[in-house]
């Protein structure tokens, strides 16, 4: 048995949103396209939603340059927890941050945010030390380059935090297909335009034969 | 003056939209990502929506492989003429869609489509030698690799193709924001997310002042 | 004795295509050239035919977007296990799949699949806690970018999978050249155009020395 | 009308394939995946027959380092002219291969060759020169690297060579698909993954909903 | 002699500073790295200092989330015409800005901007049609992509717009050391850290041989 | 808890900076941009005075072609200990150089220098086997190229050295903004273009409105 | 103390150079350039020359489409045991290859070849299981591409081999300049351009200085 | 017939070598690996060697920062007219420089140097004008970045320089391989390590078949 494994589990789960601010999307994040970027981020807070997780969001100083979270997250998640963190850059540091997840009675941590190296490294490794399981989507987390994100995944791999995508993570929410077909495909086919061109060309195929048959 | 520069404007320009069909892109286009080669995409034919341009489709071989028309462009364009080729790829070899162009009487023509050397390019250089001004929306066209598009780039730039992205494009026909400031804005926001950043952390900041001051 | 690393034998060895899928490989594999990938895929498929290995297939929605299993797979193996699953993501969850793997009696897995981040390394994850070896097939496996990728090779390696390629499980599995000179060499000639070119060349100045000396 | 623009037509077109010799691919070509390029070399050989182009073929120095010509082009046109030249870099320096050019009577030329910079640039230029259409199969060509790739192309498309790809060659011969649905499209299938994977999965899904409505 | 060359001269040279605002440069630039772009930017404006170029400033709805020009571009030109231009996209458009350039009496232009699909390219492509020799400091102005950068700099060039870099512009500036040695030296010197690291190994050199004669 | 992870703090920890000489950065370090690298070496620096930490400079023969210390770091740091060594490669066997360290007291090292693989990578496997923490400002440090880099950093994270970059290690040190905000953002903004742009806007921003409601 | 880590010692070590045939480095090695490749390879044996290790060759099938070894390692160890195996694939399965290193008495091995995944990978793990202390040069063995080689490296990693480039293997062995400057000089001088120019620089430097003084 | 190409001949050729110093190098050249460029340079000097190509030298300040001129190249050309300029940046603007060159009496000018926007664009321009068929080495030059890079060789092309590197130069003056097959594949061989394998591999082969006749 490995110790650096554990299987996710959508009882367990919790997700905490770190520091998706608009500011520093816009001035820092420069190892995803902003394309990419923005879908993977809303891909894993639809992911959420969609498994209805608990979601944890919080915030440095959205009162100035770093500028406000996402829109989009807002709209989202009107009631989730949202911790304006007053100056504690790890957010493990923030007690009510920490009491909020200890509420959930979850022991699994899907975390993101920005930056990967700061944001995402300090409460995951945080959260390690303190016993919870972490995973990090990888991909709905951006920073500076790609060289400082390999420096801070390699850290946190090596202390036990599973490095994983969005789309990962939403498969192992999900485990069986059958647990909802239409639900999770249309997961799917809005946030990832490679899946949704094959539904198109699946559908237009089934039209045309309905065509030629009738 | 450059015989190899013309101004793009609004009254005259007409917007080709050529094979962008789920299979095609699916299977072919590697030389961008797929969310930016989608967002790219949207971002032309929504452009094209903004300023009203008259919009032509054309497919080749919808009931086959190369699968659909991207179903948003179906929903944007309810009532654009859309030419199904029987079997010409060069859209310009097939008498309607070279009629239902010059039927809009305009001399402008800005294309984009799916793949780039093949169903861009051959119908560019036709054009051209037709006597249109030509304009190439390089980045809502895709292909193979980049190499692919580099050698095709390159021989429609040197027979007087006009090689822009959606944006100059968008720019080009707005000329001064205050056409509709609002509505140009919401264009931008919508297909940049970078741009919607940059709203968001201004919104923001008046937001944060505004508190202030009261 | 490091416990990361365990030898492949023909003998202990079973092969498990998960996913090679026609559609899933058109609109999700990013990260490796489509004719790399596919010799790749076909390599690994062929070493695995020659070494006379269990294989064993398994796909995810066949009837529907995902598309079928590759051709060329279904040709080779036309006798192997093939379990359609109805609806489990990780192929271990099906008990039919785990059950046709015991039932070969062996204890080293070869896994690839499509996507790399799912259809591999869940199943991979679950056999390293089940007590099997594990050797994952990276360039025979594809996803999303070459950052997933990463992420799930790294989660994959601290758990106790070992990363191999195709090339380097078919020489594991041979062990020496002489168990089959001819068979090997047209192994690789067949599946690697490098190696081929060298055997073209060597029998090139074969033939010219042949001539000059006759 | 455009000086660099002329259009491919199948009765006007015949095929050089230069120095695509085992050794010079292997120890030169670098801009391109072996795979790849591979694959190229043998679409651009299989569409010259496909359209019963006639085909030149010239190495230099097959009797030594350089290795014999690709074994699989001797075997696709085992009737062409083949130039050996004894010495000439530049093939177009070579009396016999200039003479088997003018005899076929046709005006349209398509290059490709190892490596970019010599040995399809020195004969392509030489032929614009002598006042033939040059069109120059740029991914069937390969050299050292992307940078005098680049170098090589710019030089060319600057005289007036038009820089193709084998698949626009392939569709600028064919015009119409009417003129042989099915045999293009198994052309098409045959070096490209990616559309053999479209084709999969729509005789898959024709397959599906045809156990479907029986 | 060729139509598309001409030298730089500082006396018939002025300066074009396009649209370098905070958010503009944050949100949208993605062609360069950061440190390099800011770099780069001041390098060509204190380029201009140097020569005593007259230098011409210009924005985009500065009040909004275009954000305003560079702080160190304000300090440095606090005597610039500065043209806040109200709506137009293409400064050209711009009467007032025209204007301060037909007043420099200067027929070689200048222009770095943000971003260079449009804020360059539309006022370099003006300038050529209006009779000006034009020069784009192509590592000064930024855009989305490395993809849209070139399309806009081959749209450039072929229309007859010299494509530079700010280090050939200073040097061509210059013509001649000896026109200032020591000056020039400190301004490559504060720009160029390649260059710096040289002049402190030569100074270094110096140092230990001059304590050796000692 | 991870044997893998421990968190900086401000007064337990130490600054190495080993071998940041004109000529090794100049001829050797190939896999950062200069102006990147400049940057970082500095904001690393300007990090440990920030925070007032002891700081231990290092050089190898700087009276040779190495060259001298960078200018900047002389500057900066006058009065640290500067630890020329007559010979040893790696600084851990300079007895004076352990021993300025020891003195300190401290048992957190932070470890930047020129290049990765020799001049960071031994001290850092040396001062672990001694016993201390060891963090490297991954991005401080340079060499011949990724491949390289990479390779001495996976050696030294299997190690137990964490892999820091300067931007993280500035934000464990400061754990809270409100330690001192204006302090800490004047850091981050002299350092972080990005950073810079963000304050710019959010300032303009607010003087903007702050027109409008006067 | 890691234990991941221990350090070289030129008393303890032997280098191994594995099938660096000039087939197989022409055929299939793509992870690095030519010349890098080359230049790396010969560092590493001249490395192995100037510290007098024992160096033991092997090749697989000189007589055959693999090619001789390197002419200039042939050249560099005329009276190294050289085991041509005579079809083992790891050559620690051959007993002679085994007894020569057993012969040596040596604790330490150094292993480079070609390519990565086998002939380094497979007797590396080998050598790892039978207890010795295993260093990789990772830039003088090369491989099919750059994703191979890192699946290939990260193996290795996990299971204890130490990544190392030839520099820093000079270097650790080396550990103190004095120990020979001159020789240690013109030993990096020869393999490594850029320090070649540091060189260059700094006689140069002094030469114009003792002018001055002269 | 093209403008724009011209063909390369021995009789009416010579090599200006245009500030290849040491320091330029190290410190500035970043768009090719250093043993790249390094056996660029001195395979395009050897080529002039091997043709007895006039050589021009040309340095700016070697007497400080700048450093000497290559060592390698004082010593293949010492007796080549070496001008020292006192300040001029274009060679061109240097009357001696101009004059050796008329000298010649040669109309083609083969142009590489350091660096390639300034050393090489400027001269190859000037000369252009001055009616001189000119020829730039592209990777015997070298400057910041692929980007910078790009933007001179666009320059140039659209002047109406040919864009070669020194592979094609020197096949180009060599003409038939009959003029001196030894000379010019010693050449080849000793600057192309590619080309060396392959000729060590044929040498092989037929050392392994001679043994075998035997």
């Amino acid at each position: 048995m490995s110790d650096f494994y554990s299987r996710l589990n959508k009882d367990d789960a919790v997700v905490l949103l770190v520091d998706h601010q608009t500011g520093l999307i816009s001035g820092l994040v420069r190892d995803y396209g902003v394309d990419e970027f923005k879908n993977n981020v809303l891909a894993l807070a639809k992911t959420a939603k969609f498994f209805d997780l608990p979601v944890i969001l919080t915030t440095s100083f959205e009162n100035g340059p770093n500028g406000p979270l996402m829109q989009e997250l807002v709209e989202l998640f009107p009631d989730a927890p949202k911790i304006d963190r007053p100056g504690q850059i790890n957010a493990w540091d923030n007690e009510d941050f920490v009491k909020v997840i200890e509420e959930t009675g979850k022991k699994q941590l899907i975390i993101a945010g920005v930056v990967t190296d700061v944001c995402v490294a300090f409460p995951a490794l945080s959260a390690v030390n303190a016993g919870y399981e972490v995973f990090v989507a990888t991909d709905a987390s951006g920073t500076f380059s790609k060289q400082v994100a390999d420096a801070a995944l390699t850290r946190m791999a090596h202390s036990g935090v599973q490095l994983m995508n969005w789309f990962s993570i939403a498969c192992e929410l999900q485990r069986d297909w059958r647990n909802d077909v239409e639900g999770f495909g249309a997961l799917l086919s809005s946030q990832l335009p490679g899946y949704q061109n094959l539904i198109g060309s699946y559908t237009g195929a089934q039209r045309d034969l309905s065509k030629q048959t009738n």
